[in-house]
């Protein structure tokens, strides 16, 4: 009898026992399901986040050259009684857009396209008869992109009808 | 007798039980662990690719734009009667080397040093009674470096001593 209550509490710790495992087992489980998930959404954040820093210095990289390129244009808009310096100051302006569309930048359309926030910054109007209203007349920055996004806007100026009431004014 | 068999037998599919969950859950262990080295090891290579990323993609948009400033200055050394001309283009050329250290870059120091294969690309020695031999005499297209490395090597002349046997000849 005493025997027989010994084999039945010995039953009990295993039958615990057993049961622990198996609770100890399917936590373990979904700590790794939870693991792989969080390994997964980590590796494609990764890659995400890595075209992102690549876009970041690009942009960071292009941006302080744009006015660079704006003083050689001035410049060269001022323009020069001497003749073969100028050609040299033009050819390296033309060298300068070259190296800015390898490095992946584009310079953004402006005249006589409408008016696009994402791409234009209207820093005035102008009444003209000839352009319809909203239509950019004039670019005062040239505006430069990247295939991941704006790098700077043009800043423009908008063509506005002669009548109150349109939406340029 | 037969019952006790029973009851043998039970115990012994218990026992066997017991010990294939303690083995699963010691293998979930040994999963969840080397998921857990493996989640980190990407976790620290992801950071570097992320530096390396950037590092590239900064690489790649000024390299194109080296050439541009060397035009820039050779236009300029050539000098011009067009003084405020001149003065326009010579504040264009200040304006890109700030705009380089801006972006990150430095020049590389040339002339005076000692001739480093790492920074600088011999294209010639010159003789020279006042110079070490293995001194740059001359920069002939300026080098840039970034904080992660260089970008491109100057390109110098080096003394060579005027006795033979020595290293710049």
């Amino acid at each position: 009898m005493d025997a027989a209550r010994a084999d039945a509490s010995d039953r009990a710790v295993e039958a615990d026992e057993l049961e622990r495992l198996r609770q100890a087992l399917e936590d373990e489980r979904q700590r790794s399901l939870r693991l792989l998930a969080d390994f997964d959404n980590f590796r494609r954040r990764g890659a995400r986040e890595n075209e992102a820093a690549r876009g970041d210095a690009r942009r960071a990289a292009l941006l302080p050259l744009l006015p660079v390129l704006d003083t050689l244009e001035r410049a060269l808009a001022a323009g020069s009684m001497d003749a073969d310096f100028y050609e040299g100051v033009a050819a390296t302006r033309r060298l300068f857009e070259s190296a800015l569309r390898e490095a992946g930048a584009e310079p953004v359309e402006a005249v006589g396209q409408p008016f696009d926030p994402n791409l234009h910054e209207a820093i005035g109007t102008v009444p003209s008869d000839e352009v319809e209203p909203g239509i950019v007349v004039r670019e005062v920055r040239r505006g430069w992109r990247l295939p991941d996004g704006l790098l700077r806007p043009a800043q423009v100026l908008v063509a506005k009808g002669e009548e109150p009431g349109r939406p340029w004014r």
